[in-house]
């Protein structure tokens, strides 16, 4: 998105986006908030989504890198997935595509940094002088992405490590030909882990998934008539599978790893209807 | 509501309204406010509603003359129900009701036009350097919500037209004795297009819905009793069809598109029992 | 939490939360944010939940209490379960735990009155020059939510009265061996009204509740090993049923009312696997 100017590295009001699987139902996200806001009164909080499946450190690690794609430099992104809350699972603080990252050490950040990275992580050892064994998203993790939203250095905060926890699946490789499905959408576009620029000439290639040849890349939803399914380069450049009008992961079957796989053709593929 | 000075034409501070069928689930509605909060980094951003069913434009219609009633004047709402994102359809600028509407050229603003309006009507031709086709809301159409928010003239960013793409139903006419569900909220209560001023005597009307009569127009909910069908003019000044601390859309089975009837009485109906 | 310094008695921006039994559907929580942002332009406005379950005052009572315990006093907060709208139930502004709250008297205060109270109860007085007699969240609990907000006293809104409507359940007095599970939250963990100050020895008690034994108090989730169920205080300072990535709600048929036991034991009780 072309811009005003902003700073070179802090957003005109500081930003804080957050991603967790506390659901809509509870207090737990207004707690949250209300740590944020003592940190940091001024800052836009952003939702993302508060409706990641309990403990779906995959799709919570994808929104993640979304937050970072979509947010100018210097936002804060805390996302608070995390079922070993207590345990010994290191907090963190991460610094990648200009921003910061503030969640558990339990591959959150796999996504971000496989694709955006890699970053600077930090183990945080900034701790309040009393905080609950169940709720570090309240009591350590949402002060901590306020003050980094304030303006506090991360080494004020945490030590720098070499690397967290990464889990897969990666983005898949330049000329790879076989991905796999890594989400799903609310429209039951299915997206993969192959990036656009693995499909650099759309017309010469055919996409199949679900043991259906779904033709050549389309530019948009209104390149097919309604209730076909087709497969396009996404607004997040992966590629993905898609019906027009219609739900491609319910109508096709698909599910998160599912495979999806390209072949190359001599000339482009006339289009074909799906039956 | 009555209220402290605000400057004649805009807010005390930006307030720019959401409306979409993205869902809560992705990370679609942040990627807009990134875009907005870019554009307009002090706004207010304030959701309507997210969870309108895909490609749903009538809904959508009706919330966001709700937007554009609710909230003053020099307020932005941005609305993106866009199926035909991609396609040629226009993306439109609206100025109404001395607000401001961004959407698609495809029916979103008809309920707003015409219950408030007619308004202004502007077919947008700015476009930023690079943008998807799968995302305009994103793209374009946040972008230029937040322009107008920081005070950007309608005419620098499009160009005027005649009349936006308007599609039914409209508000029954003034006298009119025969309207349609347009709406069912989430308490059930099912929403009709005859405006209160149809039925300046309450008394002396008798409603009919789902083969029913529901008696006289009645103030509020608790004016029945528990589990007695009733009908009222609601808080967006049109005639509902409610049960009292009950889904009047299941109980009676209502849909949108449904026939309510209001008859002429010589004398006040007294009130019966629903059985 | 720890922090920097506020005001004694206001936050550094004004806040104000939201719960509503409203859903997310349709226009209303907007609607009632754009009557808060007129009288109070600056204040961050945070939802707490909407999806309470229509007329659920219990459930919002508890969530209510939770956004009292979360935010910095002078924080506003405004509750609107109300299904006697328009009927002649009382509305209030009450001051407790140095904060205001806002919303109809018919026991959404008692949580919190019984948890942080007392307080100091208004019937609210103040009426706008026109207002609906079915959405009175709208047309005068936000309007007066926005000027407290603003800094108006409360005396200048509404009169002082001695009490509100209490309703039960309280918190368990102290010493109290049997309480009763009030609250299930998203995950499935089962909050009930026992306090942390009633088990001040976590390990020389046995928790019972659904007919099993839970045995004692654990640290947090990760104390047992996954699928078995546990007995702790939760973020909120109350005794938990909760099962480690699971739903205890679900998996033990705990619902609100349900009985919870607490019994001495000699010793510590050792772990016990569940079946």
């Amino acid at each position: 998105m072309q811009h005003a100017a902003v700073p070179a590295d802090r957003p005109a009001r500081p930003v804080i986006t957050l991603i967790t699987d506390f659901g809509l139902d509870d207090w737990y996200v207004a707690a949250v908030k209300a740590a944020l806001l003592k940190h940091c009164a001024e800052a836009a909080l952003v939702d993302v989504s508060h409706t990641v499946p309990p403990a779906d450190c995959l799709r919570a690690s994808i929104l993640l890198e979304r937050a970072l794609a979509s947010f100018p430099r210097g936002s804060v992104h805390l996302a608070v997935v995390d079922p070993g809350v207590g345990s010994d699972r290191r907090l963190l603080i991460v610094h990648l595509a200009d921003s910061w990252v503030v969640c558990p050490d339990n591959g959150l950040i796999s996504w971000s940094w496989h694709r955006l990275g890699p970053g600077q992580a930090y183990e945080l050892t900034w701790r309040p002088a009393d905080y609950s064994s169940t709720f570090h998203g309240r009591d350590i993790l949402a002060p901590v992405a306020g003050m980094l939203a304030s303006g506090m250095a991360a080494v004020e905060l945490g030590r720098p490590i070499s690397r967290p926890i990464l889990l897969g699946p990666a983005p898949a490789p330049p000329g790879a030909r076989t991905g796999q499905i890594i989400y799903c959408d609310h429209f039951g576009n299915a997206v993969t882990n192959l990036c656009a620029q693995a499909v650099s000439v759309p017309d010469s290639v055919v996409v199949r998934a679900a043991g259906r040849d779904l033709g050549p890349l389309r530019r948009t939803y209104a390149d097919v008539p309604r209730g076909q399914a087709l497969a396009l380069i996404g607004s997040s450049g992966l590629l993905e599978i898609a019906i027009r009008d219609g739900s491609a992961a319910q109508v096709l079957g698909l599910r998160v790893g599912d495979p999806v796989h390209i072949a190359e053709t001599a000339q482009p593929t006339p289009d074909r209807p799906t039956r």
